[in-house]
């Protein structure tokens, strides 16, 4: 189905392909020219032993150390040294597609030359993601500089330290090595830092983030449409004239695909009935998932950028045969893209929110009261304390972590992004969003089945038919619980999606 | 060790208790005048069958239902459709402590006779506690006017649906029961609403951590303590002169202790090289310290009136014979204590933290950098990353969330608290916490080592050798990873400050 | 109708007090004895003059220059020196009610003895506040331990330096001095220091604001009690019952506060028309405002401990004759109490806006929608906008500040409290409030109005009088600002307050 | 200087041109065709009389009375009371500047015909905008989905109601149209929503806001040019190697700039006392300014073309002889940038601060403490207390505030942008910043007095002189509120930008 493995070469590496790799387990090849690269950039380190320039990391210690020269023969011991006294995180454990994404991200940048790292660990992390040899590595610890507490797990396991997942089982990197039949890394200068110094963790799970963002809005929209016809709603807005006057970018993809879910729907029929407008919350679904789509592509831009351009300081230049002390750990243009993600996607939530508080209620759906489809049921009352409390994580979640920090190293390290923390809770408010959606499909499908309307639009009626094969109309009182997890993993699984795709997209 | 097991009467239970039924397992047992309460509340109830005035959740609908008419023959599958129509809980599922703690204070209230409650469902919660039934209660879902969502799910396995834990295996809640000789409940009239209308997993949790705080809070003081000699600090900001000019009660108690734990230091020596006045993360400790115990106390005495006071809507006057409609589930004081002890928890990471940085730094210390012990080895210059990111999650985790809400229920349900949110995220700050005071205290450990002082107080005496029993000197650079964990475990535990209380109580 | 004046001994200036001096303008008398103590105090540092102990801010200099000696011929210059290098304050200026609450709440403390000021310059205190020459002070640029960058400007005109309002006219503090026939002071030893390290200008601003608060909730009642009246809402939530179950001590406060005020209304007859159960904007109103109240409480007492204890370093103990290093100028406790009460008075806003809502809507009130007269009226529709903006600005405003703050003066001042910044934003809380209250008051008198009801409680029937006197009935559209406004100054000039009071406290 | 007049058709208004028009008072004009586009739309409009279309706010009410039909007969009247109704805006009253940039803002779009409203309308606009006719305008009270209440404080002033601000003082409307020659508008169908129903306020003050932003990163790229000639910092991190291999967009515009203002700076010659690296807050500018820059780009783009995109609904396409609901209304994409870009101003805020307390600190300078010129001096040491309390606020104002609203006019508006409030709070930003980057002058400036060092940039040469003719050397402690503000109010004026741009594009 899928390519039958990835071509790295440190510049085309896509959020897709992150997804590819990491989650789908696709292998990975390096490309030999950006390996030529690599050889070339170690040749020219190498040669920079014998100058006397103090550099940063390589000669001289890093961080606060910066004043401390590191001798030749102290080469391979220091380089372990910095290794194990970075290996600081914290758990929770990342998970296995976030390590992947994590080697993969470093592997595709020192493909650029800037480190002048051995080659024999950029093929370590090559053989790593294809024989899936998996370093346990705590998630948390990073402020955002550089992941360096976290990164050098990575590291620990190439020399044969701590710890891996490999073949299902937890054991610890020497075993697994000897397993795999792979020689434990003899780290020699600038190694430990290469490895160590780089933002591939943010990044990685940062790019993963993105992939699941984007597949989400377009699930909101697929529920979205299921909603406007659980409601009858007025399709009014959707109008292509609005749009021309007001050419804002993503809220005319949104409602390009709205108006793709529901082509054949019941609800272009002309209908006395309907109200004059709808509530915000439907009316306004497009421009607020167009903002979602809007700072997506600001973040998604930069977040390619990140995964193919160097973060090493200090960075060599190999056809310059220079190497300079530079800024390049700095990630705050993707972070702040990241916060403003998380605080658009808590308007869409909200509006969620309210759409289903709608659904159940009679002066906007001219339907029973919570939906419920007999006066003995008490059907949604309830679960509304559900997903507004969900919204409400979200709404705390949404607040801003960057800029908390304080002053480091002997106050050298006096800025930090806090990537790893913003990018960790963008992925929670995903996860409340799974739930908030669910329950908002609970709904949709409720009301349309009380409506007794058959005419659903094409892309809704697939996602109708999968839902209720998951979660079936409620006919009288049951444990809700179970059904707004049968609505989550649906959503979470991705397969909602990938169906009404289909349907819609087959001509 | 403790009291055979802790009587009930609704009146005098304590967060003290509460940690004992919960996580220390001890047996529960109902005061007998108690429970002829609540049989006496019972009768008036079924008095009441036969009036024909509108009662909330007994002859009407609840929410926005409480307009409609239950009549009587419907009073079973009425209250089973609320129990189950109410099961509307997300994961993660609430720990054995937390449910634990939920049944006893929903228990403990119940006693008080307010909600006309068949007395069999009262012995049932006993039961539940004592024969270590614990239902799966997912705990997300409440908006803190009445934990109505989760609840239910203790509701449900007492009658026999949903799951439980029962002798360390998930079961269905029907197996579970007959396996422990128990009965399923048969539910009557106004049932339904006792077992879900309360705030009793908020309180539950709630009580949980204010005793984590007050406990974790000692420690804080005792490596304070630890961290002031490995400074060799000023003991100056300890003299009691200061605190009768200005007594300000939390930061008296906070002074005392240290006074404590330092009896005998070195520290109490004049001594020509201390500075005149340190940072104020020393200085101030007590003061910060001080403030957590202020607000503790704020929150505590509103929880032991939450744990001892009725939260029933409506609220049956037994004695009167009347019931009564009212706002009893409103929890905002304690839950808005809960956000005030946040903020000062907040404060008091970030001074550990601080501390943390000075022992590092050979201006304030006199000692090597990083506390390294040779020229060689890097020692915690990186480890400063992971304490600052971890108080950058508790300066998110700070910011207020009870406020955050919408209308609900047909806009009827239009305040709300997020007693839950709040009490969790205040639980998650003192998670944190451990792993940064672990921190400090491995810094101050090294720096009395490397400062070869031995003249340690009463208290820090024992803390420094029972920490050093399981985090080692740092005599050259390894995976702090491990210390890390190794010093959190300690200090939640509960063994460092059980070991010291001993030993600085004795005498 | 104030006694003359208020005599001040260091130990019991009141909240109420500060208002009186600030606002009013009352003239204060120091205590014979206390004088007594200043002197004696000052007869102690001056002996000390000849010891060689290093004494911070005295014969050391302040901050990081706590190593640089001083000596004593260059006392005079270093204390000049002090008082200008920290005049470093922005504007805007602080108003005249607050510039005398600092002033004063500093002469109390000074009373204590703790400082060995010379008496002249408590004298000095006196006389500003007597003759009203008040000091232009500029609020911003303190964080909050110890006020010194605002403080200074103070010490500015006594030194005949700076500016000042005298007379209602801005001069100079020379020529102020002069007209005033006062001699610019003369600064010794230790002299610049306790003039500027205490947190008056926080603690005299922050009493004010607590007593702004005291009445503003006690208004809220009042207007709650009005729309009470608006909605023919329903009384049992204010059952005496429901509190003796639930002895929460602020909502029994405020429960009994409206049923003090709708004494004698038609609420309390029978009557089969009314709701069940109110939306909770309603029915909850004493729990939220019982919860101002509790948190009231907590911030009135430590504010109350803050007027009338030593908030110095160094402190002297001139009976002990020893000057101790210490904390004295932290004042977290009370700085995290106004967070909390900003976050209670965040709720108690959005209930009032949820109120304003429901009155305006026909199926909560059966009046015509959004109050209008007559068909061709709009009335209060677009006015939601107007308060909903008002209760975001609150939101936001509530959102913690304490914590916020990075390490100074060569690192050792690494802890702040950020006191003015979280006092200012309470007191922007309030003055959004005025407006919301006002606006809900324009909706309750409003709909008493429509729904042609004459028989109010006592004190509503008060409020709504003096009310309709400034804020006619909306017969037809009208510029509403200017309605607004007369609501706003209504509830800022305290009159309505006042009038009620006088009304229900008669009998 | 500038062009006579700016001429408008709805198409090509930039944020450059609301600068002029609205501070500058550049007088504008209004396109043939444009103004034909205006006229052939009302001829639709007009023929729509007849139809019977129900038309929200045309032949039907707007919001929650969008169900009310509007007889033509009461065109006017209705008309009229919508503009009174919605006037319910409060304080404080709108700037010149802002009105100006509203009353433009709203005339562009105007002109593109989507309003129907009547030609004379259209041009009172630009009579108001040329003969200076200023409405009294008050800037809160707008929810962000139109700021209806505020805008219709303009139409008051159209119809003779209510006031303005007319040569240099506030009188009636009436007397100011008459004295202006102007005939007040008489309403006719559709006029009143096309006045009130737009978002020119917040995109004005807000295109106003991103000209201030603009011009501020160029101060503050000044302003760190000159901190690293005071520190004799590392130029490294400007080196161009560094961005081609991490070609992020903002940073490589940040870094030439500063290049441009440090040519033939003393920093480009070797030079062996200097740091290996400098801490971050100097080493990353660049790319935190760069971050602002990004983010500044994003917003500004979707300001274009707010500026030049119809907001209404119901929209009429006139050449489609339809009018149709829809949610023109929506800007929270740019809202959510300006959020973001806030939270990016915060960043540089921060890294300002630490730079100024670096400079400080001999430890990194080699310099005095605190730049005290003397040993008798203190001068640097208290006024870091300043900026840190103002970096402290803008934290406070980086909080979102988009997202907080409920819903409103009987459920129908569940979502909000709050625009206005987060313009305003940007505002406030900026304005904090003049103070936090002046400071950071003075002691750049006072830096390199100490250090002696003639041999300034190109633009930091400009800056210096210019600088120090207005905040003289500090050679012994003065009142430095007063040197703030000198500082504050060259860098507000723009006049220190204006020169180093004029010294640094000359040659």
């Amino acid at each position: 189905m899928y390519k039958q493995s990835i071509l790295l070469n440190g510049q085309q590496l896509s959020i897709e392909d992150v997804h590819k790799v990491a989650v789908l387990k696709v292998n990975v090849e390096i490309c030999p020219q950006a390996l030529s690269k690599v050889k070339e950039a170690r040749k020219v380190i190498l040669e920079m032993l014998d100058s006397d320039i103090p550099i940063y990391g390589f000669n001289r210690g890093v961080g606060a150390n910066k004043d401390r020269e590191i001798e030749p023969t102290f080469y391979e011991e220091y380089n372990r040294n910095l290794i194990l006294s970075h290996s600081a995180g914290v758990g929770p454990e990342a998970s296995e597609a976030v390590v992947r994404a994590t080697m993969l991200a470093r592997l595709n940048t020192l493909l650029l030359g800037c480190t002048g790292i051995q080659p024999e660990i950029v093929m370590m992390y090559k053989e790593f993601l294809n024989k899936e040899i998996h370093p346990v590595v705590p998630e948390r610890g990073s402020v955002g500089v550089g992941d360096i507490t976290c990164l050098s797990h990575i590291g620990l396991a190439m020399i044969g330290e701590g710890e891996v997942h490999y073949k299902a089982e937890k054991k610890t990197a020497a075993e697994a090595l000897k397993k795999a039949r792979l020689q434990p890394i003899k780290l020699g200068p600038k190694d430990g830092l290469a490895i160590v110094s780089s933002n591939a963790l943010a990044a990685g799970k940062g790019a993963l983030v993105l992939k699941e963002v984007t597949d989400i809005l377009e699930m909101a929209e697929i529920i979205y449409s299921l909603s406007l016809e659980g409601l009858n709603g007025n399709v009014s807005p959707l109008d292509k004239g609005a749009y021309k006057v007001r050419p804002f970018p993503g809220q005319e993809v949104s409602a390009s695909n709205v108006r793709k879910y529901l082509q054949n729907s019941y609800l272009w029929q002309s209908n006395q009935t309907k109200a004059l407008q709808d509530p915000l919350c439907f009316r306004d679904a497009c421009q607020v998932h167009g903002t979602v789509r809007d700072s997506l592509e600001y973040v998604s831009n930069y977040m390619n950028l990140q995964l193919n351009s160097s973060d090493d300081n200090p960075c060599l230049l190999f056809e310059e045969k220079r190497i300079i002390a530079c800024s390049n750990y700095e990630v705050l243009t993707w972070v702040l893209g990241f916060e403003m993600l998380g605080n658009a996607l808590n308007h869409l939530a909200k509006i969620a929110c309210y759409r289903t508080i709608k659904l159940s209620t009679p002066s906007f759906t001219g339907l029973p009261r919570f939906l419920s489809p007999s006066k003995e049921t008490i059907a949604f009352g309830t679960i509304q304390k559900t997903f507004t409390s969900l919204a409400n994580e979200i709404r705390h979640l949404s607040n801003p972590s960057s800029s908390d920090y304080f002053s480091l190293a002997e106050d050298i390290e006096d800025h930090a992004s806090n990537s790893m923390h913003v990018v960790t809770k963008t992925a929670t408010i995903i996860d409340n969003l799974y739930y908030i959606l669910g329950i908002e499909a609970m709904h949709a499908a409720q009301a349309i089945d009380l409506r007794r309307e058959n005419n659903l639009g094409v892309g809704t009626a697939t996602a109708y038919t999968l839902f209720r094969s998951k979660v079936p109309f409620l006919d009288k009182d049951r444990n809700l619980s179970i059904d707004i997890n049968e609505a989550y993993k649906l959503l979470k699984s991705g397969e909602l999606l990938e169906k009404v795709k289909l349907a819609t997209n087959k001509g």
